[in-house]
């Protein structure tokens, strides 16, 4: 009972081949549909057993997130350079953004996930980017100084937002929306 | 063929007993839950047959426009005395934003509605209050000069974002956000 947990083994080929699939499947079921679609529909579309997708995902809640996570794992783990404290703290929240446009059936679950204690793992790494770019860029006046990490989750939620409720238009929207409130957090 | 279409006749008292019944089970149904209740459901819970609420709303998004319709039929039409030009403008958007957060099932279609050319009864209005506003605190150098009534309607599509996106915290996440988004407005 003690015991600490042994260490995840490496999946064979076949099961690593599978989760993949299944990956990709429910990736593009998500990002197009919204993540409404049941686990049961994602096994028929990647063409698996039901019992496959539940092994390696027991909740759809599991499977949403590891999708989210493949998309948002590069964001601010390579910043470009060259770029002023304003420009570098606003190309992670662009990034995410513009994600959401792309992926509309999904940009919920990227805020909701960003913004979830529960998830520390798809959360920590970009949180981690994203604090030191928020104090140099308020270090440099470029940013308010009562702006916290929160305000940025808020813009993703928010973005989620506008793309849902303007069919047909989410990327001229969403683009609009992220300039007016990009803008709010200005000195 | 070519007969204009007689006015409507008022609805007998039993039947507008019917109609208010529907609406307001409806308005309970669609503000805690959302809008994917189907009107069979919205019929069970009225007490009244599925072929009474179809006669009256032959879809769901004809009944979710009356309810909207219902809630929003104030905003704008009897403006507060004494207040400067930036409240005045931001008053009517704060309503609307309080809507949304007390019927979080009903905060996208708020915006959607206010926002399509299609459901004019219900857009027109309140955007005819709105015109002036923008125009009065524009001219008082309160809101930036490229404001136009688009963007108002961008901030309560976002706001269904934050409070969809916010679970357990809608109240809180709303306001902070509406807070941020109005700050970019100002000049």
């Amino acid at each position: 009972m003690d015991q600490p947990k042994p260490p995840p083994r490496p999946l064979r080929a076949d099961a690593e081949r599978n989760r993949k699939l299944i990956l990709e499947t429910a990736y593009e079921a998500f990002a197009d549909e919204g993540v409404d679609i049941s686990l049961a529909e994602i096994a028929r579309r990647a063409g698996v057993g039901f019992a496959t997708v539940q092994r390696r995902f027991p909740t759809k809640d599991a499977l949403v997130t590891e999708v989210v996570r493949g998309q948002l794992a590069h964001i601010g783990q390579d910043p470009a350079q060259g770029l002023d404290a304003w420009q570098a703290f606003t190309a992670p929240i662009l990034e995410c953004c513009e994600h959401q446009v792309k992926e509309p059936g999904l940009a919920g679950s990227i805020a909701q996930i960003l913004s979830s204690a529960s998830e520390p793992s798809v959360r920590e790494p970009i949180l981690d980017a994203l604090v030191p770019l928020v104090t140099r860029a308020q270090a440099d006046g470029a940013l308010r100084d009562d702006v916290c990490v929160d305000d940025v989750l808020l813009i993703l939620k928010a973005n989620a937002g506008v793309i849902a409720n303007s069919p047909g238009k989410e990327a001229e929207a969403s683009r609009r929306f992220v300039a007016l409130a990009l803008r709010s957090l200005r000195p």
